[in-house]
């Protein structure tokens, strides 16, 4: 891999604002010297946020401006028309201009996937972009989507984003044959609502490897690298993923904050605590990738302190030495002739 | 609660066998007073597990013999036509007569269902039963409706199901006014599925006490009682949760069998992490009903062991002593007026 890539970051989105995005990007430059940052925001704040720092990597960071920011209250529609010069559409614009590889963004998700679709544009053959993570399982990690882009999906649909998601996991995750399997509520032929089943028929006519259903359990126990689903169904399984883990680690400290015996306990097992609440943060795998576009974005939590907002710039440095969207467009125009032909059949 | 309860128990359908269900009924006699059970099922296998058993309330234990057993391969619509002597169809047959005021099986969930509509007969204004289970959260616990008896629900069966959860949470509860959430994908009014929308509006209208929607990481995390999702969501978000829950237990254990030391410190803590097993094990919440039926009939988990079929006799027992089949009644009628109404308008 002996690209050097630069990240075009919109530094004004987050709830932690700017001086977090300036802290994640002066640890990610140290780490990676084939890695340049583009901070976009408004110069007045950001200079001065750099100003202090004589460090590595320092000439890797530079600033754009950018005199707006896209607000969480802001609607998709009024964000395209009324910020043309949002930190948001700014790094957009980077990437489009080939000015950087790929662009990450804390902000409101609707507006970056509008402004993302309407300044870059889709990949011939897919219709929608869809939100993609990785998320641990018991044998390293599964690709899921979509996770909220889309929710109410036909088959077709369905069938672009198991595409999608397969040369994702070939691209990041350098699986060579990924195992696609589509997200339902039995293993049995005959369960699963309709929108599951015509989905299933595309996907074994396919050149991909699919491997079936999956239940909601194997997205964490079973042997598969990409699970599919609607956006409605990806967001309440990786939501209702967060909830349980929230409340076992509630459950954790509440049991050993019981006695002044149970609170020693603690204090013996928390090397062992910290290393299992280090697995679970859901920072380490922060980062969804707005998958469809013709160019790289990728979507941090709007919470992202500078931990999981380095996990979200290492998913886009990753993709972008990768060149994910060129191997994207080869994968998904494959595919979408192999779909067209199901069609004339 | 003064009223004697007799509970039907399918003792042939689990996967562990006969011994399973006498031993988890001779325990709840036990426990119990007011309860009688009648095992249903071979009497050949079933008589000599009892023999030995000179117990307290040995008396309040019998035995229905049916010749014939429910498989998990079965059809439901052959089960129905070909297996009238079944173990699960004479339980339920018992329910039907008055002969016990509820039923408990650990077989097929497809069998069950349709024997049990068969059988029962819907209450009046609910047009398909509902699977309905009570799941631990931050502040107790919170019912969560359907569980994947519906995969493809229209507005209406979705109104149904939060009428008939809400029913449930007031009984078994005893909740003055359950407050009830639909499961959705953001809590703005502008995000949601046509399906979870047009709901809304239904429940918006009600009387009931409808506080609009939750997202997945809110059914543990939030305060509510009662949570509606179609079939098909709320089957995936209960897997998944059993997915994350597995895999916490899993790390923890790795991280605790890193070395000699981390070793010694599991043996220090096991205690607690035993109590915190005990609190996430799905066993304890073992148990659903099948809602909307003219009778309590409560689905087991098919590999059900003795303390996962005896909470679902819990389940049954508090059922019927509150007598939720009158409530029910009571509560949908009053509220398919209502929606009857809301038609008209």
């Amino acid at each position: 891999m002996p690209r050097n890539v630069t990240i075009a970051l919109d530094a004004m989105s987050g709830d932690l604002g700017a001086t977090t995005a300036v802290d994640a990007a002066v640890s990610m430059v140290r780490q990676f010297d084939d890695l340049s940052i583009v901070l976009v925001g408004d110069r007045e704040v950001l200079d001065p946020l750099l100003k202090g720092s004589a460090l590595t990597g320092r000439k890797r960071l530079s600033v754009q401006h950018a005199s707006e920011i896209v607000t969480m209250e802001d609607a998709p529609a009024q964000a395209i028309r009324s910020k043309k010069d949002s930190s948001m559409r700014v790094a957009i614009n980077l990437v489009r201009d080939g000015d950087a590889q790929a662009c990450v963004s804390c902000g409101n998700t609707g507006a970056l996937m509008a402004i993302a679709r309407f300044v870059l544009k889709m990949l011939e053959g897919i219709d929608r972009p869809a939100i993609i993570t990785s998320i641990p399982n018991i044998h390293g990690h599964v690709q899921m989507l979509d996770l909220g882009a889309n929710v109410d999906c036909s088959a077709e649909h369905l069938y672009q984003f198991a595409v999608m998601g397969s040369a994702l996991s070939s691209v990041v995750d350098s699986k060579a044959s990924p195992r696609v399997a589509l997200l339902n509520i039995g293993s049995e032929d005959i369960k699963g609502n309709q929108q599951v089943k015509e989905t299933s028929k595309l996907l074994e006519e396919s050149t991909l490897n699919y491997i079936g259903f999956v239940e909601g359990n194997e997205i964490y126990m079973g042997d598969v690298d990409v699970v599919v689903a609607d956006g409605f169904v990806g967001n309440v399984a990786l939501k209702t993923s967060e909830g349980v883990a929230k409340l076992i680690r509630e459950y954790l400290g509440q049991e050993f904050k019981r006695s002044l015996l149970t609170k020693a306990m603690a204090l013996v097992a928390s090397p062992v605590l910290k290393k299992l609440g280090q697995r679970i943060d859901p920072r380490r795998y922060d980062g969804a990738s707005l998958l469809g576009l013709r160019g790289i974005v990728i979507k941090s939590h709007g919470s992202a302190d500078a931990v999981a907002m380095e996990s979200a710039l290492k998913i886009a440095r990753l993709e972008a030495k990768k060149d994910l969207i060129s191997l994207l467009t080869s994968h998904t125009d494959a595919q979408v002739l192999h779909q067209g032909d199901l069609h004339r059949t």
